[in-house]
């Protein structure tokens, strides 16, 4: 695989069934990215060095899954000026995900977060390949697909419901 | 100005007080961009239009926000494959902001919204700012530079503490 | 069946579970409806042209369920002066079904979406069909005689809690 | 002005200052309506007359709003099969208007109120109109008019824009 | 057993597994009491019925449960100047419980209803009775006898703990 | 004035502004009552004296108010038979009533509090006078009148608007 | 085992399951604590008498673990100047654990809890190790060691997923 | 004054005017202390350095401050072995402090950190002192001395009320 231009990375290994959306679609797309573990509570240090020196290593994007009071999207956002996708995760004690979604989205002036919805990895994997997209036709192109193929997968259940009934469809 | 890049769009002009913030990063950072009103209620054929064309017309981002039943961000991803940073606003007649930030962060699977804190409208400047400047070495430095600011603001302030003292700065 | 006076529409084939509660009262009260999938992030055009076209078609009442980032009743509303009745439904990732809810009620003065509870596909089926029982007093029976089965059923449940005692009805 | 067709009812004077905007709206559509004070809690005996008799007293929708546990809305509801719409009102001891919001909003399925957004008093009258206007084709030119204005005002705001630079549009 | 002084009353069936907590309470207290269904929304005027009659049939207290938009207690205790305690309940398409607390709780002024915890059905009945034993000295001394018997669970529960370990306590 | 049967506490004086509503009411009712201060968390062993000697002083209610944390209500409950109704306090660090709320009204099984609406002290005083008159014909006959006259001012409102017209009733 | 330094209460034994995670982690790093059932609503005198005699019985912190309206942790720091460390926990009918989040942190001024996540009970243990510690060189060294064992977890994930491949971890 | 035992941070000057209050009551107590701003997201390297070198500086607790995505509490905890006390601040932007409360509050297992109120800075400086006093005789006395005063003021209070009657006292 060329170069990771995307990086994911997420705060524990038990994240990964929900970020390896992101992956998936990154894979999909063709779109070469890096994948690990980066904790921002248990290594901080490991933290600083990987949004540190991320965008000399050639990233342009990462994405950055976290669950309750989930700091690794905003401090990476601090550590870095590429931009950062943050995907709040529902954990185990979780309280109903506010936790998380409050402590990515609601980052003070100057420092962004990109926040996509709660466990919406695959979408951070879109939003990431939308902004690789600007300067990479084939990837528009291939983005452009995957749009229509959303719409395409609609037109099938209505025909779908057309075809056999609206009650013998489940 | 040279042909915008970025288009910021919202919802009603009452708005603008909260999305000007956006705009004034843009300029000072000298991205070129637009910026006008399009609401997905009131003209959806307008919104339709804006979206539809705006990756022809030279956009390479959408910043869009609204308040309430906020439905311009996501309307707005769903009808181009640019990236699209919503912006929660806080309106008068609001339940303090969650219809907002609900409305435009918990996007389905497919179409995301890189979703900024309520009444963020600096920070999508800025990330907007960032996706640019992965193909803009002269932006990029620029951002570097607003990193910096930020830091020596938060020297001054530490700098005040000690030379002054913590009673009298208030 | 005759011609469809109520269309019902959802943003997914998954929401179908939820609504056809709404299609199974209008057909008990032998309302013509038409039922589709309808989405407005992933077919935004469809969305445009079913609910422009919904009037002279000959509807006269929308109902329309969606889950999450909720935009269809919404957007349905901005394009058409029926009635639009929304559902909100409670989807996987849902935030407990506040996004559902809040993204369809909490809509700006001048596109108002009647909102039933969450997961109230019933109840916009009854709403449906009271809108149109003004002009058709065979509808208006049907419909008292439905609250009256109601309260028979509430009798049934407190004669037979009077008859084997509230220690022996589950 | 002609027989009333639409009666706003609220359960406390002090909600007019919201509910008003529903009368006007109906009085500037030419829509013949009645207004009055009717309280769940301190009439209930007036509650239970005025939604009995609604009917035949020629009403074809019923606007109620009411704050706190506000219990009109549903029992008025219960008491008629009249389309009832429900306006929430964000009252001085409120939980931030979320009591008012859940108890119009979450009625049990067999009995629907069609619930607007917190304080949405304007829109209760649209959405009365919109009911009327099927069956009166007067009225529903006069909506579209409406609608085809709530767009104009937006063309204002970003011509306004345009003209003047979006620095000199407060 | 002799006249009921309590009546407890649920508006539908599928809450008695809830209720009769309250019903189990007050019959090892020995407490006469009346249990059945009463619907806000179903049968009103059964509702207006059983809380006119209340006092004089020789009620003393009502206790009132409910889920989603919750209107019993209230309308009850507009009706009756009898205590009513109101029992919120987590029904199925309850936004986890916040409707039906809401709607419970924030009575307006003048008309209160003392609630107890989320399907605290056994807290009423225990409210119930200390409003009775104010004047029932037999029924004071069994009240007092069940706050011993909570004090010996907890002492059961600590001695085990002492005695066994914590480890072997489950 | 007679002897106290209604304890009114607070947990700080600043609750007097909402606690004496309570107060004004049961005078007006001839109620008699004391009124003071009892911190659970600064004065807890004060409120064990009170509560635990608040039967044998002849009180036969507490009125318990506090707001943030409100451990007041519930402890008075755990320390005393009577009945406990708990008012909970919009403090000024409060976030927004739902800890006051929570606190208050959330009490396990066994051990129950009275809880009313968040600064619902009338309320509060409203249900003590109804708990007393189921032995009190002549407070009996006042909690009548109270009643009567909640009806009566809603007859002057719903005149005054009919007299006058809804555009000139503010 | 040497005199213990912390006590560990709980409200239930019901709470045990959770709790046992502080006594696990104590335990593990040889700090000498004891751990009961105390419960405030049930218990209240020995409440008083736990948290009255802790200082002079050699404690040196309380962790105090309780659900729904939690009163233990709060009242305990009423009642001692030792610190009070409080979990929240998240019982059975709790309305999603913000009734015990919200009554153990939002301590007014001048009696603070440190308040841990919810059912964040290792959290506890761990706190009550680190206010130990500072006077203790062995239990800082042992800290230090599972400081550096949490990292070297995360260490061991990313060292799978680089060995394996992210679609092999599970 | 002699060597900092406690640390006081915050994310930014504004917040001085909440977190002078925990500085205030360790002068009072005389306990040494510092303060400075560290900016979590603005000052990453600085934030890194203050919690690193916190121990072998001297400090024994540090206090931290910060709203809306409040990850300064958090991220020194991950940074040091030392108590961490944690301040959720109410900023201008924020969701009413539910941000700041949940950021700070629901770290993950391994990382505590001790959460007092909203803007709960004095018991964060009462809670430092608490830690402290472990092995400071002088310090414990002086805060049973604080302990003894809030009872006084209490009974200021009620003394108050007595004198002059609860009609009099504001």
């Amino acid at each position: 695989m060329s170069k990771a231009v995307v990086g994911i990375i997420m705060g524990s290994q038990s994240d990964l069934k929900v970020m390896k959306e992101a992956a998936e679609f990154l894979e999909e797309l063709k779109v070469p990215f890096e994948l690990t573990v980066v904790s921002a509570h248990r290594t901080p240090q490991r933290m600083v060095d990987y949004a540190s020196s991320a965008r000399s290593r050639g990233l342009k994007v990462i994405v950055a899954g976290a669950g309750g009071a989930a700091h690794l999207p905003g401090m990476v956002a601090s550590l870095t000026s590429l931009p950062v996708i943050g995907v709040p995760i529902k954990s185990s004690n979780s309280i109903d995900g506010w936790d998380s979604v409050l402590s990515i989205l609601q980052m003070p002036a100057g420092v962004p977060v990109a926040t996509v919805a709660l466990n919406g990895a695959k979408n951070a994997g879109i939003l990431a390949a939308q902004m690789l997209a600007n300067h990479d036709k084939t990837l528009a192109k291939r983005l452009d697909a995957f749009k229509a193929n959303l719409k395409k997968k609609v037109e099938e259940s209505f025909e779908a419901i057309e075809r056999k009934g609206w009650k013998n469809v489940s």
